[in-house]
């Protein structure tokens, strides 16, 4: 068991809010009309994302591929419940272009989003995740 | 039914990754030794508190209280289950400063938490996600 403890503070200014990690990395939130910051919703998308593009990157490094432009599209499906407006399913879309065979790309992107996305394993309960991966721009 | 896209990219620099929305604004991702940017599991708890947050400063302003220092310390407990290393539970201590009623408060996270947070209603069947509400210092 171990805990991760982090501080968010309404910065007083509208919507606006931050936090700031123990290294000092920041993290911005807004909401409403001429937000410019992401919103909470957008976090949440966006962190299943780099969780798993993390691991395919760390997979795609062992194997020794030469790889660039490795990117993650993130689709999330919202459907309003009352008064919340949840991600009901999302899909994340891997794209990766230069001298990646497409087996080895596929088989990293499942092993990171079915077995070593902390995110995706924490969330996955509530909204199932689907992957897909391309190789080539 | 809504859909959010957003397209998440490694930068190739380590594990950097970043994310940019519609408007321009930034997210940072990064892991593993002297990273700096937040982890993809800290955007997930910080969205968490910011989702809530964001609705109690909402109702706060709806009920002309005189606030300051609205924040969030958000705990997150996290189990290691094989490659993975998820949140079992979250709490979220909500805090603020000024002439807020205690009573008021509390109806105005609970009322967040519980009602009005889409990040909540998202995540709480995998992880369930408790909250404490206090006014002063």
């Amino acid at each position: 068991m171990a805990e991760m403890r982090l501080s968010v503070k309404h910065t007083g200014d509208g919507h606006h809010i931050t936090c700031e990690n123990e290294a000092g990395g920041k993290m911005a939130f807004d909401g409403g009309d001429g937000a410019w910051a992401p919103t909470p919703m957008q976090h949440l998308l966006a962190a299943a994302g780099a969780c798993a593009l993390m691991d395919v990157e760390v997979i795609l490094r062992k194997k020794r591929l030469a790889f660039r432009d490795l990117r993650v599209e993130c689709v999330g499906q919202r459907e309003k419940r009352g008064e919340v407006n949840p991600f009901t399913s999302m899909r994340l879309v891997f794209r990766v272009e230069g001298d990646v065979p497409a087996k080895a790309f596929e088989d990293a992107v499942r092993l990171s989003v079915e077995k070593y996305c902390s995110v995706g394993a924490t969330i996955e309960k509530g909204v199932p995740i689907a992957h897909e991966a391309h190789v080539g721009a």
